[in-house]
């Protein structure tokens, strides 16, 4: 087995990773009960950026005014047991802004079919992350 | 770009594709806040099962008695916008009969260091997922 090392990622690091991937896991509370969904998703102005339909459950929760979530992205061979994960807790909202929203769009093609009319943008504030790395020596 | 459809999974198809990989996330709640951790899992006797250390935040919150909680995995190809996720949510508990916890850690090796000593179990509830296939036609 690889002999591995634990170590935390600063916020700049965690960021950058989450960046660099195109599919994250967006985490917020449904009726005080946990729930998740995949979605695609960049990083722009300091913001974890993603769309949805207005009138799903995702949007229902996550545009309302105040809504806290999370959000999870990693890179882990599972083989090696190798990589890293990210999560982010911050305020979500709706991105009102029709110049800004249609910029987020433009970087942001949704995988599903469906209108995907909301932008909606999660400001980090927590950033927390870990990667496993080869221990050398 | 490939044409694809969108299907959504019976619960034994999720089931079956969950336990087919490695590595999924469990989401939960933490002071009303959501949360998300990366965690090997297998499914065993029809459940979802874990390893944790007492004492840490998902411990906390996942083994207290009638814990709801979420549970993730995927196998997304970010390229080809083809895969699977599945989404389980379900009552969690400490597995607590020590020959089943043994049976169960003999097939859950951690990834991290530590003392990985509790055996968490999810017992589905909810069972959801789809599938991003080629489109045929």
């Amino acid at each position: 087995m690889t002999s591995r090392a634990l170590r935390d990622l600063s916020e700049r690091d965690a960021l950058r990773l989450l960046a660099g991937v195109p599919l994250g896991r967006i985490v917020f509370t449904r009726h005080a009960l946990p729930a998740v969904r995949p979605v695609n998703h960049i990083v722009a102005d300091g913001r974890i950026v993603i769309r949805s339909s207005s009138g799903t459950m995702l949007s229902d929760e996550v545009a309302s005014p105040g809504a806290v979530v999370a959000f999870e992205a990693d890179d882990l061979d599972t083989d090696l047991r190798l990589g890293w994960s990210v999560i982010v807790t911050g305020l979500a909202g709706v991105v009102e802004d029709p110049d800004q929203a249609a910029r987020y769009k433009a970087r942001l093609r949704p995988w599903l079919v469906g209108d995907m009319d909301q932008v909606i943008a999660i400001r980090p504030e927590i950033v927390t992350g870990f990667e496993l790395v080869r221990a050398t020596g």
